[in-house]
């Protein structure tokens, strides 16, 4: 006989584990094309992130960015590029103690040209230290407003259906070398892949017991006068912050082993609906730089 | 700090709870006419109640069905109905040792016009045993399919957007001194009030540490030779069930006092959405016969 109040017994959260997995894929659905508000409100409703195969095939950005029209578009202009020793930006790092703190980047201006150079270079040449655009305050239609014709200025599905313009269209620009930590937004999600390939690794709402989440003391990384980075803590109160990483399985919890992480990858013009309160952990892809559109449409979360 | 596995600190229940209703209006929207698919799937998706005053208006029931007309369809038809001593029909009830158990009714074939004279001269001279005519077995279109072809045969918004026909529709009769025990069921489900009303009192699946889910045996109410009842235990697994009435309090748990149920009384030709795995409570109305026409439609859970 179950308790009848107080917080549930232990195996409570293996069984939601397993049930989620028993009642759902192991694989995000592949649409060929773009769903119709209702398709789109379907998945939202039943809290399930979908892929749109070539769904920005037509946009002009797919069509005609590379490395060499973007730096024509963007000559001489300066913009903020985020650095780190390795590639891990708003993510939790150990510091020389071997605390667990949640570190931000290094964020220092650069002329896009030399920027996307370096990215592009260091794809060939290995790892130094990892430099991105990242994709914060609504970047498309501020610091990168020249290129935001070359994109839809919204989905009509998710705005008809969400009844609601996109808070924030955020591009980012990286390599293979970029990783973003396993984490959360309050947002409904959709990415549009323009050039290379993302891997992504997704987790529902429901596996919060296996990504370990922790309060972590804020810190960032600090260049010093060498040249290199060090970690530097900050004021502010505590972060909670994911700590599983599911592709290593550092950090694990007795009940990450539970979890099923879907594995999507976006290739040139691909969408992906990454619903409100899921996990995503992303990986860039190889060879080439990869840019990568995320437009973010908010939504009332879910409260129930 | 919060821990970081095993089960959460008592008081993330009460913020639960707390936060539901801070994101949340405390009543149920009110529509004058009925949604789109569209319309419909965004509360499928935020997973919220909804009356449609009047939607039901126009059917053929709502506008000729009463105790003359309904006795007139249905003369010496065999119904089956449930009878019970105190309109607690499917409810927690306790033994003469006082243990709490899950007790079904006590069933008997009788004349629909009997029943149904019963029924509305009971609401005039007061209580004595109650019986009702119990929403199960797709009951409209197997015992009662004479009546089927007086009301809508779907519900069009409903079937759209969630792809698929009622899996059960069913008509409930009964008057003010039959209550529903809180429940919750795993579908999808619109009541419409024929004649009438009809109370709810309504639970999100947030609200679970409120209800006080307990593990009830199962038992049922025997008729005796003379003619009264007496409480029987059954063979068979426990059942989960709420105890907690939000009405009179009984039952509470710790956190009951937290949660704050909408409460809407439907009228004649009203439709009520009650989310899958909602709890609801309801009641009959007052000083007239009650039909109550309730249709479920099975949509996948909510895993998530």
């Amino acid at each position: 006989m179950h308790p009848n109040t107080g917080p549930p017994p232990l195996n409570s959260t293996i069984e939601l584990l397993t049930t989620y997995n028993e009642l759902n894929l192991p694989t995000a659905d592949i649409l060929s094309e773009e769903p119709s508000p209702l398709e789109y409100m379907r998945y939202v409703a039943r809290n399930r992130p979908f892929v749109v195969r070539r769904g920005a095939a037509d946009w002009t950005a797919t069509k005609t960015w590379n490395v060499s029209t973007l730096k024509e578009l963007l000559m001489r202009q300066s913009v903020n590029v985020a650095v780190t020793p390795k590639g891990n930006a708003d993510a939790p790092a150990e510091d020389e103690d071997g605390e667990l703190l949640f570190v931000k980047p290094w964020e220092e201006q650069q002329l896009f040209e030399e920027f996307v150079d370096f990215v592009s270079q260091q794809q060939l040449r290995g790892e130094k230290e990892i430099k991105e655009v990242s994709p914060e305050n609504d970047n498309l239609r501020n610091e990168y407003s020249t290129l935001f014709s070359h994109v839809e200025k919204d989905i009509p599905w998710a705005r008809i259906a969400l009844q609601q313009s996109p808070e924030a269209i955020n591009l980012w620009i990286g390599n293979s070398y970029s990783t973003t930590a396993l984490h959360k937004d309050n947002y409904e999600n959709i990415y549009v892949q323009i050039i290379g390939q993302k891997r992504f690794v997704l987790l529902p709402p429901s596996a919060h017991a296996a990504v370990n989440e922790k309060q972590l003391l804020p810190a960032s990384y600090v260049r010093r006068d060498d040249g290199g980075f060090e970690m530097r803590r900050e004021e502010g109160e505590r972060i909670p912050f994911a700590t599983w990483d599911p592709d290593s399985s550092a950090g694990a919890t007795q009940y990450s082993q539970y979890a099923r992480p879907l594995d999507v990858t976006l290739e040139e013009g691909d969408m992906l609906y990454l619903p409100a309160l899921w996990y995503d952990m992303d990986f860039g892809g190889s060879f080439y730089p990869l840019c990568n559109f995320a437009r973010s449409t908010h939504l009332s979360q879910p409260t129930s």
